[in-house]
């Protein structure tokens, strides 16, 4: 084991607890910003203090939103009347970042998972069953993840919609654009085979 | 262009400060923090701060040390008389970590050159001067990196401890251990071949 001195042992242990970083690169971090780039490391601490502060909750959407002014609940979002029920804040920003959609979102925070103790009110659908009952809403797009607890969540979110009598769409699953048939996993082949759509004459 | 609420975004854009983050991992370095785990980002900004304020340099070796407390300028590490020249305090650690070395160290902090500005006085060389002449040192021990600059150094400080009367040695570059000569690159193999050893009888 080599020996560091208390503060940098406690830097590099404390960098560990970012995702994908070992101890190697935890090293690497904690010398690069004491050696070189002191400005940043203080950089990084104020930023996270920051936000610990004031990014919080959008009471609505259940996105991360800061002062109250929540991005992703705008007016303008209101105009289709589309709501897109996504598991996490990743997963909204990606489709953001690669689809034209701008319409509203609900953050689950999670997915129906029993064994984890996680059901309907840890992942606030009663607040979601409002906002179908009452937020001018006509489609519910669910894009939770095709695993087997998303696709339980899915069927969950899509039952609530039927109730409140709402359009349901589900974003489609099948072999990646680019993706070629002989290289995929068999359980998506399978899920593309039997979600086949008819073509236009 | 995805849309982050504003502290969020100044997070992503810190932790890209980090060795080798992407805008990709800050995202998710930076929803994890927020999401799933701020006790660690609290814990990550605290020590970054700690670090900033009491982690200074050694006088003596320049490696890291905290309130003026050396562990690599210890007593005991002065019995052999040896004193090991690195580049970096990251070539400290990898030489604690992967040797028995416990010998004294000098951190040249960088290595000699000219093209960026970096002569003997940003490398500490007349304080290097110093320790060989005064410090009980008796063996000097090159460890600087196997490149052309790292070599220019190696070639310096092993004049400096030749006028000092000292004895002076590299530590070896050839094939890795382990490593297959086929795929050996050419400058190491070629290293490798004119630094060749005569074997005992
Ligand atoms: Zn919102
Ligand atoms: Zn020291």
């Amino acid at each position: 084991m080599v020996a560091y001195s208390p503060r940098l042992a406690r830097l590099i242990e404390s960098l560990r607890r970012l995702p994908g970083v070992g101890p190697k690169s935890a090293q690497r971090m904690a010398l690069h910003l004491l050696d070189r780039d002191r400005e940043g490391a203080s950089f990084v601490a104020r930023s996270i203090d920051e936000a610990l502060e004031h990014v919080g909750r959008c009471p609505s959407c259940r996105m991360f939103c800061e002062g109250g002014n929540c991005l992703y609940c705008s007016p303008s979002r209101a105009e289709s009347g589309q709501l897109c029920v996504v598991e996490t804040p990743a997963d909204l920003l990606a489709i953001e970042s690669s689809t034209p959609y701008r319409g509203r979102y609900f953050v689950l925070m999670g997915k129906l998972s029993p064994i984890d103790g996680i059901g309907p009110e840890e992942l606030g659908l009663s607040l979601l069953a409002q906002r179908m009952g009452g937020d001018r809403v006509s489609e519910v797009i669910i894009a939770t993840n095709p695993t087997v607890e998303g696709e339980a969540t899915a069927y969950y979110v899509a039952e609530m919609a039927r109730a409140a009598g709402l359009k349901v769409t589900r974003i489609a699953h099948g072999v990646p654009m680019g993706g070629e048939l002989e290289y995929v996993d068999g359980s998506t082949l399978a899920h593309a085979f039997s979600g086949r759509q008819t073509l236009g004459a």
